[in-house]
C-alpha cells in the first residue's frame, strides 16, 4: 500500500490534560502512517519530550492493545510551553522562564521530521505556532474532555466523561431519594458547561448549573424547596465546576465564629449545599468528581470519533495539507486552520437547544423562575 | 407556562421492538405537553392499544423516575398493522387479516385526540399514514437500534447498542488472546451494518461483515491465517446478523454425514466460524449477543438524543406543524415529512469514512485484499 | 403455602445511611411473607415512621422491579433515636431530646404488629433495644456499607461500594501514569478500613491508608520517591477516610501566610497530597469520592447476599426465633443475638491475610518499611 | 526481605479455559517470588509449553498494569495432557496419542524448577499428577468459571461471570417486560448450575433451570402461563447450558416438515423457548450468552481472590507444602492435598440455602409446584 508521500518522517506528541481516546489516536495515526511507509516518531510526555529529545519509533506492535486503554502510552505534560519554559526561580523567588525554540527546532531536524502531529487541546495548538512560524507543518488533533475547543463541535474523551458523570448523578439520586436530601454534584468545566449540560439532562437533574449561566443562589434555593413542597423527597443538582453566582457571591452567615470561613471552602459544590442549608433547612450534600473523568476506558463513541480523527489527520498530511487542524462539524469531519482553534474558547449560548429542552422537562438552570 | 396550544390532548404510542431511549422520549413529551397545559393520552402496546381502546392519562408522577429505565413504560407491539390485522386464520389456514381503521379513528375521536406521536421505525412510520389520510396530524420520532432509517443520520438507542456490542467484544478479546483463537461475535443489523461498522471499529476488530458489502469467505480465512503467521495470536470478527458471502452462500464440506446440514446452521457467526475451521485448522468460536442489544439503561448520549426528540415532537405540535417526522441531521435538529421516512433505509454506504477509517488502522470488509 | 405462623403481621423499616441492596432485602422479606400468609407493614424513614406513625401495607406489586434499584423505597433516617428524638432546642440552644418510645410502642399496637424486622447498621440494631425491652420481638438484618457490623462476616452494600471504589482507582490509575502524578483516592471508612484495603488491592494501589494502621507521613513520602526513582511513573494511594498519621498530626509548612490553614483543608486525601508535594516536589492530585459509593443499583453479588438475608430472616420469623440478627459467618447463614451487634464495631486486624497478601505484591501501608 | 528459601525457582503456568483474574494471579505469584528472591519462569499455553520447551523468566515489569487485564499473558490450552497428547492421526483416521511426560520432566529439569505452580481448573489438577508421581512439587491454585472445583468453596472468575449474567438478564427484562415475552437466557455451566442460580437470583428470574436439577417442561409452561394469566407481562428464565428436562427430553411436535429438526435445534434456550411458544402461544426468545461470560476485567472480589489465591500459594512454597491446592472453605484461605481436587466435582445440592432463598422470593425451578 506504501506509495510516494508528502512525508516520510513524522512526530507525535500528546498534550494537555488526560482524555480517553488519546491512545486511539496514536494508534490510527501510527498504522495508517506505517501502512503508507511513513515512520512515526513517538515523542515522550507533550513539548517536554521535544525540548529533552526524548522520543521512540513507534511500530505496529507498540500500538496493539491500546485501542481500550485510558491515558496515554506517550505520556502528557500541560506545564511545558516551548516558548517560556520555567528552568527554575528568579533571585527574587518569581519562576524563569527561557525560550527553547531553537532547541526543539533542532532536534525536530536531527530527528528528520516532516511533520508534527499534536494531539491536545488549546494550549497545545497555541504551543504549536511557534513551530509552524518556522516553517515546520504541524498538524492538529483536537482534544478536551470540556468539549468547548474553538473550531469543532466534537472532542473525544468528551462523551465519556459525560457518561461516568451520568452514572455517578445516577447513583447519587438513589441516595438523595432515600433520605429526603438535596445533592449537589460537582463535574468538570471550568469555563464552559457542556459537561454540566449534558450529564445533567442525561441524569434528568432538576437544577444546572453552568459557568455560562450566572445563577440566582435564592432561585436554588427556591426551587428545592419548591419541590419538597411538592412532596419531591429529593432535589439533583448538577453544577459545572466553573459556575458561578450572578453578582459573583454566594453570602453564607458563618453562625459559628470558630468554623472555617466559607469563602476559604472552596469548590462551587460545598458552597452550594452549604447556601441550601442554610436558606432551606434541607439536608444537602455534594460531590466533588474531579479526575474520576478523565481516566479510564472510552466509550465507543469516543474510540470511534478519536480513530476517525487520527485517520483525517493522516489524510491530512498524505494530501500535503498542511497546519490544519481535524475537526467535526455538521456531523461531518473536515479541518480547519490550526491557528483558529489556538486561545479561543467554545462556550455555551444562552439559546442552545439542549438547554431549551432541559428547560421543558422543568429543569431549573436557577437564572430565572 | 401553559397558553392556548394548537393542541389540547395528544395520543402517544410506541411501536416496533424494544429500544433503550424510549421511555426518556415518553417522559420528555409528557411533561413538556403538561408545562403547555396539553393532556397526554398514553397508548398501550403501540397500535394495538389504539385499536383495542387501552390508554392511560399520563401525569407527572408516571414519568417521574423512568429517564433510567429500559423498555417502554406504555408496552410495545411490532405486529400490529392498523390496516391488516391478524384476526385469526383462514379456514385454509393461512392468516386472516382485517382493517381495523375505522376502530381506530374512532378511538380517536372517543378520546378527543388533536394529534398522535408515534414513536417507532419503519413499521410504525409506514402505519401512521392510513391516519395522516384521514386527517389526524401525526408526529413520528425515529427509533432504530440499527440507525437505518431514512431521512435522520441518528437515531436513539442505537449508541447503547454499539456500547453493549463494543464491551462484548472487548471481553472476548481477552479470550481469542489467550487461546489463540478466531472469535467471531454476530452484532444486531439485518439490513444495514451500522452497529457492527461502529462496534467493529471501536473494539478494533480485525475484520468487519457488513449486510452491504458481501464477504469472501476465502478472504476471511485468508486473512486470519495471515495474522496466524505474522504471530498474532487471534482474529476478532465482528459481523452483523444481515451479513452475507459474495454468491449468496459458504460452502462447508460435510466429513461426517451424521452431523446437521450446515445449510441448517442458521446464523452467519456459526456458518463463519465453520468455514474458517474447515479452511484455516484454526480453533474458531462465535457468540451472538442477540437481544442484550435491545435492553437496559441507555448511555447517557442516547438519553440526551431521546430527551431532545421528545422536546422537538412537542415543538412541532406547538408551532402546529403537520405529519412530521423529528430528525438529526448535519449535527442540528431538524424535521422531515413523515411520509418520507416510511419505507425507506438508510445503508452503509460504501465510501463512508468510517469505513476507509477501518481500511487505515488496518480492519478488512473481507471484500479486497 | 399459607400455614399458620407464630406471627400474622410484621413491621418493616430500614434505618441509617443508603446501601446498594436495601430494597432486595424488602423485597425478600415481603415476598416470602406474603407466602406464608403473613401481612407487611413498611414503615417509612427508618424509626421516624414510627414516631410519626407513617406506613403502608407492602403489597406483591410493591415490591416488583425494586431488586435492582438503589436506595430503598421506604425511605431511611439517620437521625432517629426512639429514645433520645430531637424535638427543637431548649432556651439555650442546645438541642432538646424527647423519648417516643411510648408514642412508638402505642403505635405498634395500633398497627397489630407481631415482630419488627429492622434492617440498618450498629444505629439501627441499638435503636431497637428499647423496643426489645418492651417485649417486641426484633429481627435484625446487618447493613453497612463499611464493613464494620459486629458479629457478621460481610454485609450487603460492602461489594457495591468497593467495586464502585474500584472502578474509580482503575480509572485514575491511567491519569496518573500518563502524567507523572501521585493520585490519591479517599473512599469511605470513617472507623474502618475494609473498602480501601479491598479495593486498594483489587486496583493494585501502591499505598492503602486504614484508620486501623496510623500511617507515617515520611514513610509515605518515600515510597512515592523511590517509586519514581525506579523509573515508575506514577503512585496510586487508597486512602480510607478515617485514615489518621501516626501521631495525630501531618505538618504542612505554610510557607504563604495568606493560604488556608493545612489543618483545616480537611479530608484526608487533601492533607496527604499537600504533604507529598511539599516533601517529595512529586506532583499530586486527590479525588474524594464520597457519596458516590452508596448509591445505585447493586453488584450481583450483593443482591444475592441480600435476598439471603432477607430470607433467613423470615425463617428466624417463622422458626420463632426472637430478638436476633442476622449473620454471615463463616461462609454460611446464621443468626447471632441482636443485642451483641449493637454498639460494638469490626475493625481490620493487623494481621488480616488480606493485608498480608497487599504486602506480599508490594503494597505499603506506610506503617513501617 | 530475601530469605533461604526451599525453593529458588519455579514454573508458573495457566492451564485450561479463559477466566478473569488468571493474569492476578500470575502478578502475585510474581510479585510475590520476586520479593523472596525466587525466579519464576513463565510456562507458555499451559502444559504445551511445558512439552515444547515454550518459556521466559518473569520480571516486575512482565506483570504491571496486567492486574486488570482479562485471559492470561501465559497463554492457555485446554488440550495439552501431558500423558495423552495428540501428535496427529493414527491410520484409521482415529487421533494418535504420546506420553510426554520424560519430555516435560527433562525441560523442567533443564530450567531448574524446583516446583511447579499451576494454575487452573479439574483438568490442570489431573495434568499435574503425573509430574507429582516423579517427584515435582505441584501447588494447585483453583481455577473455574462455572465454580464447581472440588475442595473449594470459591474460585476467582465466578463472580466476574455471574456480574456479567446478571447484566445480561437486567437488560433482557427490560425487553420482555415492554413486549410481553417469555425471555431465555442460557448461561454457562454444563455440569453444574452455580452461575445459573447467582445470577438467576440476583437479576430476579422467574424460573432457574439447572443441571442438577431436572425440570418438567410443564411446569416452565404453566409458570409462564399462569404469570401471564395474573397480568405479568413476561417471565424470565435463566437456564444452565447443562439443564436437562426430567427424562431426558422435551417434545416439540413439527408441524411444519421443512422446518429444521427440534433435537438438532441444539441449546437448552432454544429447546425452551421453542416448547413454551408450542404450549402456551406465548412468544418467547433466547440468548445464548456464551464466551462473553469468561473474558474481560475481573470484577473486583475477584482480583481480591486471585490475589489472595496467588499469594497463599507462595506461602505454601515458603513454607515447604507438597503438593497441595489453595482453596477457600468456609470464609477462609486454606490448602488440601491436589489429588483431591482432581476428578471430582462440586454441584448444587438440592437443598443448598440459595435454592431456598429463591424459592421464598417465588422462583421456580420447574421440578414442583
Amino acid at each position: 500500500m506504501a506509495r510516494t508521500a508528502p512525508v516520510n518522517r513524522i512526530g507525535l506528541l500528546t498534550g494537555g490534560g488526560d482524555c480517553p481516546g488519546l491512545n486511539a489516536v496514536i494508534r490510527a495515526v501510527t498504522k495508517d502512517a506505517i501502512g503508507h511507509g511513513i515512520e512515526v516518531v513517538g515523542i515522550e510526555d507533550g513539548y517536554l519530550g521535544l525540548i529533552e529529545n526524548r522520543t521512540r519509533l513507534l511500530s505496529h506492535d507498540d500500538v496493539s492493545n491500546i485501542l481500550t486503554a485510558g491515558g496515554t502510552i506517550l505520556g502528557s505534560s500541560n506545564k511545558a510551553n516551548p516558548e517560556r519554559f520555567a528552568v527554575g526561580k528568579n533571585q527574587d523567588g518569581t519562576p524563569k522562564f527561557q525560550d527553547m525554540t531553537d532547541l526543539c527546532m533542532r532536534n525536530i531536524e536531527m530527528q528528520g521530521l516532516d511533520a508534527l502531529v499534536v494531539v491536545g487541546g488549546d494550549g497545545t495548538m497555541t504551543g504549536s505556532q511557534v513551530f509552524i512560524k518556522r516553517g515546520v507543518n504541524c498538524i492538529g488533533v483536537p482534544k478536551t474532555i470540556d468539549n468547548d475547543l474553538h473550531g469543532t463541535d466534537l472532542t473525544f474523551g468528551f462523551l465519556t466523561a459525560v457518561q461516568i458523570a451520568t452514572d455517578a448523578l445516577d447513583r447519587v439520586h438513589t441516595t438523595a431519594a432515600s433520605h429526603h436530601r438535596v445533592m449537589v454534584v460537582e463535574v468538570m468545566g471550568r469555563n464552559s458547561g457542556w459537561i454540566a449540560l449534558h450529564s445533567g439532562v442525561a441524569a434528568g437533574a432538576d437544577i444546572i448549573l453552568l459557568p455560562e449561566i450566572p445563577f440566582d443562589p435564592d432561585i436554588v434555593a427556591r426551587v428545592c424547596q419548591q419541590r419538597s413542597r411538592r412532596g419531591k423527597r429529593f432535589t439533583i443538582i448538577c453544577a459545572a465546576e466553573g459556575a458561578k453566582p450572578a453578582g459573583g457571591k454566594i453570602v453564607i452567615e458563618r453562625t459559628d465564629p470558630t468554623s472555617p470561613d466559607p469563602i476559604r471552602l472552596g469548590g462551587v459544590s460545598r458552597l452550594v449545599a452549604s447556601m441550601i442549608e442554610q436558606k432551606t433547612g434541607l439536608e444537602s450534600r455534594y460531590v466533588v468528581l474531579g479526575h474520576v473523568q478523565r481516566g479510564g476506558t472510552p466509550v465507543a463513541a469516543d474510540r470511534v470519533l478519536a480513530t476517525s480523527f487520527g485517520d483525517y489527520a493522516m489524510d491530512l498530511l498524505l494530501g500535503a495539507k498542511k497546519n490544519r487542524m481535524v475537526a467535526y462539524q455538521g456531523g461531518q469531519y473536515t479541518d480547519v486552520a490550526l491557528v483558529e482553534a489556538a486561545g479561543k474558547q467554545r462556550t455555551v449560548p444562552h439559546d442552545h437547544p439542549l438547554m431549551a429542552a432541559a428547560r421543558s422537562v422543568g429543569t431549573s438552570f436557577a437564572d430565572r423562575e
